[in-house]
């Protein structure tokens, strides 16, 4: 069994659960749905797990995760140190975890699936399913320069790999519509809670600011980690976005070789591009580049990093500095 | 957004989070993988939530989900009044919520399913997924005698309908292999909490029993809600099972029609006749049938019904009065 932390101190909360955003009923053959009578499924919908403080009333944190992780990734870390919703549950801060549309316990829509299985649709119409390799991902996480191997100086707890490992889920938001039905889910999700700091990672770390465009509403804050880039933004859209505090945060090591995808140099500098254009409209955008604050070693995982409550006390301090406290009015709070 | 019930107290724990038990390091290639290079990924791997209660030493409650559901079945109830997860803890009890293998969080393994879609793997080879439409949901579960129209006397809270369809997601349960890989997971959960009640519903109704076959030694306690069947169990597997309190738990209205599955007439009375083989064997067993003790109208989803808290109060009277306190050395204790 995984060693777990008990903390020194109770947890005291005033409510913890979980709750569906959105959702579309739609209707299937037996086929498709693989047993029974054919009907009508929900397909779409979006888990979101929720804990409040007892007692405090600060912004609503929304954390997302990344490709092939799930809400899992803020519990408990690998090698039993509290997680990042324990943690800023207990700063104040009310905490939702979503699962992204698709992955997880929100479900997937598998009718393709099945009727694949039926000869009803050809194999290569079926959506690629994804998850990294554990060697993939020590490259591509930036925990060392070759699978395995840690840098000297990784903030990633290596030791518990193993555990990490479980964490990764198959990955099947190439089965997703378009547009991605997570930025209207996350959109809702702010709007609902009267306004929420929205929090994305790598696959998602571009959702904050996709969120905000849909309705800039509920989004009083877009922290965007590691994103895959920074691209393809109109001005329309850049003048919008302007509107809402945005912060940029990147780990060390940032030219390691072997990453499949684009979280490296110029992934970085696209971003630094993008935070000009906020800033020439007049915007608050800044790069919190991990190394220049905690010293080397954040890894691409940093709310998984051996100093992950470091970063989220960085995460909590521009929060404090940048967004307004919360709105009245939250139905959780 | 779901009415979500605040409670009238805080919530005050020892501790929370996640982790994980078991899995197996397995060997795929980049077509299987989807991505990226090929190499190891984790499967088999079973995720387990957690809460434990401040100051409190009960014996630790698994509560095992059933088919196209997760954990979240046990977290916050369609119409937002509290799961039995959080309802237990407040009475004292560690609460374990493990998402079946192949759902959810667990994830599942899909090399397959991208071995179809390459053409390396002809498609009927694929395993089936599940998912009940609503309309059949309708009746198997027994909100009614017909979809959409409700049992004068249901306790489920069928105003909530369309929340409680968000909860399903596909099964996989087909692809898994044999045994299933749930059995030794739970066995091995309740084993290194030193000590377990293991509660089945539907389709994992029967995996406390296969938990206590694997290793008698964690499971102090076996709950079997409405399982398919309680067949096919050898005299000497009787003999076993016999060494441990086991409770069998029924719903109402057992002859609707349209039930796909068996939870009917005649599973109910296969489960009598393995109590009498129990008993026989000088065990301790009994029928909960919940119209007895509750009134009528309970469903298959006594989890989610109306007076589930009332449910739950029958299951903590059985374990106080059949299953010893818990044993010493719970490490999340």
């Amino acid at each position: 069994l995984q060693d777990v932390q008990i903390p020194k101190s109770p947890l005291v909360l005033k409510a913890l659960g979980s709750f569906f955003v959105g959702g579309e009923t739609e209707e299937q053959t037996t086929i498709e749905l693989g047993v029974g009578l054919p009907g009508h499924r929900t397909v779409n919908q979006m888990y979101v797990q929720f804990m409040l403080p007892n007692g405090k009333n600060r912004v609503p944190v929304v954390l997302v995760h990344g490709g092939t992780l799930t809400g899992k990734v803020f519990e408990t870390q690998p090698d039993g140190r509290m997680g990042w919703a324990e943690y800023f549950v207990r700063k104040g801060y009310p905490v939702y975890l979503p699962e992204q549309v698709s992955r997880g316990r929100s479900g997937f829509n598998h009718a393709i699936y099945n009727n694949v299985r039926a000869g009803i649709v050809a194999p290569n119409f079926q959506p690629n399913i994804i998850i990294l390799s554990g060697e993939q991902a020590w490259t591509h996480f930036r925990f060392g320069p070759l699978p395995g191997v840690p840098f000297a100086d990784t903030q990633f707890p290596v030791e518990a790999i193993s555990q990490f490992s479980k964490q990764a889920i198959p990955d099947l938001n190439p089965s997703l519509p378009v547009p991605n039905p997570n930025f209207q889910r996350l959109s809702d999700l702010a709007l609902e809670v009267k306004g929420a700091v929205v929090v994305g990672h790598s696959e998602s770390g571009r959702y904050p600011l996709e969120a905000a465009l849909v309705n800039p509403e509920g989004t009083k804050g877009l922290i965007v980690m590691e994103p895959g880039n920074c691209d393809g933004y109109t001005d329309s859209q850049v003048a919008s976005l302007a509107e809402i505090p945005i912060l940029i945060v990147w780990g060390d090591h940032i030219d390691t070789p072997g990453s499949i995808l684009a979280h490296g140099p110029a992934a970085f500098a696209g971003c630094l591009d993008f935070i000009a254009r906020i800033q020439a409209e007049g915007g608050n955008a800044r790069m919190l580049h991990l190394p220049d604050e905690l010293g080397p070693g954040n890894s691409h995982m940093m709310m998984t990093d051996k100093n992950s409550d470091q970063v989220a006390d960085l995460l909590i301090s521009w929060i404090e500095e940048n967004v307004p406290p919360q709105g009245k009015g939250n139905p959780h709070n």
